[in-house]
């Protein structure tokens, strides 16, 4: 009985090496079981010179000859809504700027700040990222947080739902955190 | 005695158990206990068309209709300082843009690089994220580094201290490091 | 014998704790020992007007007064090559923008996303930093991936291959990833 005492320590001592070393080599974050995830709409209505109003971003260089708006960049503050109603009350402000990067196609570049000011969250997420707009979903990095997201990484999925013309366009954001810190 | 011998690496496997277990699920990291710090001070001195000589930093984009120079945006090349005063020798230089976003007020978007080159570090960090001026205090994202602050992340928070004009601002940087490496 | 027995443990146990604190406090990473390390070179033909054909990139702000093509800002979809000749098969594409910004030698920022659709990789990496292009190596950061990088960090090393006046230039791009995780 003293003998499987002793011996026990060993095994378990043994198990901990195996998971501890694993986890330096090549940590293992599962895709579909981030530690937080949040679906919010992007709203970009482009000013078009005369909707003042309504307008949340503005085109701040031309495009070139290169075609598909390769080129043309875009500062944007535009709501994010939890559905995807326009009207819907935003529960944060999306920050940053776009522009279209491709001669054959519609591509855009995009890094943003999602500034979030709400009784459920306050804080910012920072993005980045290629959006191939022919791709069904795009894969952009969330490359740091602040407030409630302190030091937070992820991935940003968009999705575009509805685009009118040059003027109004609609992107669900399925953001998934891996990496989350308690922070106080 | 030979009971207590036997039993005690139990209660340390125990607890190291818990401590690994807690690590992996939800990691902890104290605000006010970053890994380095490093408070610096970034002068801005936007060129009028006249001062050549002084001017760090130069406008490229037009501001646009929707006011308070939304879409204004500028690329600088700055000179970071361990206190406020400009000519104080510096130790660090800041190179990238920000431009305005918002039509109500004065908001700026950051993406830049902080290249120290001195006796105390060499390297760099890379920097992005909203400021919205009108907050007393703001923070953007340390995205990563090299160097001396090979692979860090962090948090740089924002503070103004002056603003003369659009000819010349001055922001205190408190940058704080929550993941640092050794690299050696 | 029993003593020899029951003492292992805590010897074991005291390494343990060793690696395991100084992994929260100051983790080790080694700069020549990265998880994954893939050398691509990055091709980019400015367009000069008339070679709509083959440009790979375009400008879309002008250089200011500053010299040395401060402020000029060019956005680029360029192809992405195993070995340093232009017409070798692309096996990522680089999408994102440069831009000029400082006035007594030529300094470059970048921000872009390299992506990867071959059989050897799929996904995208984040990557943005400094060019200091008077440096042989100039490092930046690769702060964040998708797909098959991802959630994964680095480094990605610059250096200058070719430059043809205004037309064209080749980099060498040494990316050497830190973070790696198994996402299956």
């Amino acid at each position: 009985m003293m003998n499987s005492l002793t011996q026990k320590p060993y095994l378990i001592i043994f198990f901990l090496l195996i998971s501890i070393s694993s986890y330096t080599r090549a940590k293992t974050l599962k895709q579909n079981q981030p530690c937080k995830q949040i679906i919010l709409y992007y709203h970009d209505i482009l000013f078009n010179g005369t909707d003042l109003a309504n307008a949340t971003s503005a085109q701040i260089t031309n495009e070139t000859a290169l075609s598909h708006h390769f080129g043309m960049m875009v500062v944007f503050d535009d709501p994010m809504t939890k559905d995807g109603r326009l009207l819907s009350p935003p529960v944060a402000r999306a920050q940053g700027f776009y522009f279209y990067d491709r001669k054959n196609t519609y591509n855009a570049w995009f890094a943003y700040t999602l500034i979030f000011n709400s009784t459920d969250y306050k804080g910012t997420l920072n993005i980045m990222g290629a959006d191939p707009l022919p791709e069904k979903t795009r894969d952009l990095s969330v490359v740091g947080g602040t407030g409630d997201f302190f030091m937070t990484r992820g991935i940003a999925t968009f999705t575009t739902e509805e685009v009118q013309g040059d003027y109004y366009f609609r992107l669900k954001m399925d953001i998934k955190l891996y990496e989350c810190y308690n922070h106080k």
